[in-house]
């Protein structure tokens, strides 16, 4: 595995390997690589020729209240992973050398992002898509890994790739889950004992809502309700939002039909925790009148 | 020369080129070819194994008084003109294609647009980039090719690839000119037969300024009014601007020294005509004190 922490040699190694291999899978991660990011590049491994990993906290996409600093890091630990999980170029840029001076052109997320984490993280998704399309203009893959956890930062990643024709596949890799159901999440490391115990009350109400759903509960109020009782009633966190869509369009539902999305986000004392899962709910056959 | 109309259809020829060559040379254009394209695309010609041209009057870079509907069209005249300069893929998509529905992700230019015809186009260059994300990652160029004449439109490309990284070189091709001096236009049609007899001063006057500079004037506010007299005397147009910057940032000087811009627009009664040289002024010796 090269380890590779300048643009300018990304670049160089970029354009020589274009010469001799037609795919190459990325992942672009913030580092403190768990078991979600290596399943991303196993999926990666499985299916390109090269593996190229980014490891990049990117700043704009943090808001002035969020935890940027003390986003967690560890890159000796991040490159033995990466290694183990045959990633064949780790990618890690200093951030002048990403934002070099002022921009002189910027990008602004304005479908799928006034939902969910989008509702409350305002800009969050514009450092999204921003540092991403400089990743995917250097990494040039044919295609890259996103993990279902962050669902809404795939609806929009899909966007940008649609609006602007990326020559990328996008790949929604499952969410990796501990034996317990809790989604894996760099940010689990900040739960207290008793608030890791109730974490995977999370997943078991979206899986409550899904059998709910194939019972044939079709009225999406109801889902939600239900939703922020059992978490309201087992755990200490304070509901964020339970939130239900079209996936992955995020449009709100009077009803449910197709792709949907059920997301809840709970703030911890000293973690916010999401999850989510999404179902394919068939129409219901038309009545012959 | 194969014409394309669909992104689709492009998508997979520039698919299956990319395994055979190495080099695509790309001219996008908006049509109305006069000798200025043809030019970009024998540059094209020249240096790569491919060239690809498109034809696409981008309404997103048309403000709401401008001449979008009124924008001349002549797609056959076109296509032979394309095919004698030797180009392989005309590219003529139509605006549904490019604009699917409403964007998602939308790009706004910051820098080195409230200078120049950005000034009094707000809105345009955001329309310029944003397509020219697009036909990037659609034609996939090692080389794209932009005339000199729009050379605040060069600049502003410039800062779009260099912000992000696009593994495309930007080639900035010398203004085409009618015998007399007169830039070519596809506006130039819309002069009456007097404002033709004057329209070449607009080139006259620059290179006089290049001479004045050339003889020692350092001061940016006597080239730009000696300009601006020769153009009032000797024509009937409007001046609109007449501003001198460094290039390709744009900056204001006080002084001149390194890479500078001295541009011009001139409003006639049917058509808006631009010019301007780029000048390398060596900086003056410093005197040992």
């Amino acid at each position: 595995m090269k380890v590779i922490t300048t643009i300018h040699e990304l670049q160089s190694n970029i354009e020589s390997l274009k010469k001799s291999v037609t795919t190459i899978g990325f992942v672009p991660t913030m580092g403190y690589l768990h078991e979600g990011h290596l399943t991303l590049a196993k999926e990666a491994r499985d299916h390109n020729e090269v593996v190229v990993m980014s490891i990049f906290v990117n700043p704009l996409q943090f808001g002035p209240n969020e935890d940027f600093d003390r986003y967690p890091r560890d890159v000796e630990r991040d490159t033995a992973l990466a290694r183990n999980a045959g990633v064949d170029i780790l990618f890690i840029p200093n951030t002048d050398d990403v934002y070099r001076g002022k921009q002189s052109v910027t990008m602004s997320v304005k479908e799928r992002v006034d939902v969910l984490c989008g509702r409350k993280r305002e800009g969050h998704f514009d450092g999204v898509v921003t540092v991403l399309t400089k990743l995917f203009h250097l990494v040039q893959p044919t295609r890259a890994y996103f993990g279902q956890k962050d669902a809404q930062q795939v609806a929009v990643v899909d966007g940008l790739v649609k609006d602007y024709f990326f020559p990328i596949k996008i790949v929604r890799v499952p969410t990796v889950r501990e034996e317990d159901g809790l989604a894996k999440s760099s940010r689990n490391v900040y739960l207290s004992q008793q608030e890791r115990r109730e974490a995977p009350i999370l997943y078991q109400s979206l899986k409550k809502a899904r059998e709910s759903i194939m019972g044939g509960e079709q009225d999406p109020s109801v889902i939600m309700r239900n939703i922020c009782d059992m978490i309201q009633e087992h755990t200490s966190g304070k509901i964020d939002y339970v939130e239900l869509y079209s996936y992955p369009e995020l449009y709100e539902l009077n009803r449910l039909e197709g792709e949907i999305i059920i997301a809840v986000a709970v703030q911890f004392k000293q973690a916010r925790l999401i999850d989510n899962i999404i179902i394919s709910v068939e129409p219901e056959e038309k009545l012959n009148v």
